[in-house]
């Protein structure tokens, strides 16, 4: 596996640190951590300091607990490391000895009690609120993450390919039973994980946007929707694709088709630079001129990469706009209530040409 | 499946609002809104009013967004529900309109940035951190609870019995291999999820405490140690037992029969009243007495329910005492780095008389 620079991002992120006017970034959220350092233990903080340099990173600190020496030190070499079973605790404590120090905190997921018990431990030390730094970097992906997403994609082509080979996807058997088969084919084949609960939806269930699986059986003629997800090295796949049992009707073929054209218009309007509201435009003017606009519940699509939902969101309310190595989904969706639905999803990159493709099952209407 | 009576709940709740001086609490975390009223919804907030009445809770109100509509009127059918996706912040917004009202949040799990919203939204209601409210009532289990617990118990003791029946412990195999089969013995026998990423070690790796599987391959004469749960209904087992695999040395026999005695001792003092760090020291002396204290690397135990790891924390440090109904894993272990470890845990109710054991799978030493 290609190494990812954890070194580059931490110099991307100093830039952002010193352009809000501070010195430190107090990073406590875990999968930032892991973003900035490699470390994958379940107890960490970090200080990432503006004034250091790439190569010389004496400010720069991360601290954990006692049960992870051996491997802060095996993933995190180039970084000094504090052991203490507080974290954030202790290094509130040690940025307290440095007076005057502006310190940077991240507010959307600090607890109230968290920041409470830091000020009463440094009530000297002053601490603002600066939300999302780490988030908006990670929008952007870089070649390694894009690896590790394009395997996650893999593992789940490959496993909906090899369930559908061996007729996992029959009459009489149960969701819960292909999801499980599905779920087991991906661990089986590549991935490290679940991206989420696996959706298996058959009949009228596929007209639920984000049912769980039951003991409901599959039967000819039915929709049988699956939305599911691979991870690899901590990265998310994500993909969804609707399937007919045995026959199509001709309801089904329209609604498939509507679906198939609203995706590719969507996958079409990818680019650096485009408003994600006019992404999510392009697909859903397509369904809105077949008259079923009010059947396409949700947004969109979202992006993807070390959680399953992360920004950038593409909404009707959206705002903001494309950036080229943005992971996205592009999932249209329409449900007919009680009678069966159809969602199509890709998890792409967006690229300066054209958005690359990373699951690459065909979407062209499949009886099984 | 017996009905959770969540207006017992909420009345006990009530009480412990008025005692706090408090009219409302305003509850967000989502697994305490799924005990106080059944809703697994992704999104929601509650209020609770000290002055509602069982059977007339007109001030008590459950917020969800419109995905939910119909999903909130099955699960929660005595409470009046608002449609809102801002959950939190609409119903901050209409306790706004209640002059004077005296209002608690869950503070341990609110963030700042959250808090500065509610505030912006409603600059003269007072704001009363109130951590943990939810959380101690959870710490005791009614029998709805202590059933599904149950549940999730047998799940995962069918699904290990079913695994070494069928061979699959067996030198030759990687500790990936055998945690995907466990995992997927559980979902096929009663489990709705798994509680957390299955332990497999094997060899050397067994004196890990935590260690993730790997493509290490188990061999002759290894301890291969499991430490693994299933979900029902939300509620999480959670078991460890150590394997030796075809022939035992003497120092393995040793081992084990030291976990072991730990390991009941530990058992043996769960009673109500009694100190947590009393349960600590009752196992830990076992193995303190055999010169190798410094080798058990964590505490005794923890509470389980809808978390994996709830109150009470059962550690050398630890504060106050057993409850009856408490839901607890005992799990002493001792590992030899670089050698191999041993730990064996139960998840066990506190009784009024001798705890009850849910997890039934036999703790003798077993050779396979």
């Amino acid at each position: 596996m290609s190494t990812a620079d954890h070194g580059a991002r931490r110099a991307a992120l100093r830039r952002l640190v010193a352009d809000h006017d501070l010195d430190v970034l107090l990073v406590t959220d875990l999968l930032n951590i892991r973003y900035l350092t490699g470390f994958t233990g379940s107890n960490a903080a970090l200080i990432v300091d503006a004034a250091d340099e790439p190569g010389a990173e004496d400010r720069t600190l991360i601290c954990t607990d006692g049960r992870y020496v051996t491997q802060v030190g095996e993933q995190v070499p180039d970084l000094r490391a504090v052991i203490d079973r507080s974290s954030a605790g202790a290094l509130v404590r040690a940025l307290a000895q440095r007076p005057g120090v502006r310190v940077g905190f991240e507010s959307h997921v600090v607890t109230v009690d968290a920041l409470a018990a830091w000020q009463d431990a440094a009530p000297h030390l002053t601490l603002n609120r600066c939300p999302r730094l780490v988030e908006g970097l990670r929008e952007v992906k870089d070649e390694h993450e894009i690896a590790l997403l394009r395997r996650a994609c893999s593992a789940a082509d490959l496993a909906l390919a090899l369930l559908i080979e061996r007729g996992g996807l029959r009459p009489g058997r149960t969701e819960r039973e292909v999801g499980r088969e599905l779920e087991f084919l991906m661990l089986e084949h590549g991935a490290d994980g679940i991206s989420f609960e696996t959706i298996v939806a058959a009949g009228a269930n596929s007209a639920i946007p984000h049912h769980r699986p039951t003991d409901a059986v599959l039967a000819s003629g039915d929709f049988v929707k699956l939305d599911f997800g691979a991870t690899v090295g901590g990265y998310h796949s994500d993909m969804t694709r609707t399937y007919v049992l045995e026959s199509a009707a001709d309801w089904q073929r329209d609604l498939y088709d509507l679906v198939l054209r609203s995706q590719a218009a969507g996958r079409a309007a990818l680019a650096p630079g485009v408003a994600v509201g006019e992404v999510d435009a392009a697909a859903r003017s397509v369904i809105e001129d077949a008259g079923y606009g009010e059947l396409f519940l949700h947004g969109l699509g979202h992006g993807v990469g070390l959680e399953i939902h992360e920004a950038p969101g593409i909404g009707k309310a959206g705002t903001g706009t494309l950036l080229a190595g943005a992971a996205v989904t592009v999932e249209p969706g329409v449900y007919f209530s009680g009678r069966g639905g159809v969602r199509i999803e890709d998890t792409l990159v967006v690229r300066e040409q054209e958005p690359e493709l990373l699951t690459l099952t065909s979407k062209d209407l499949t009886i099984v």
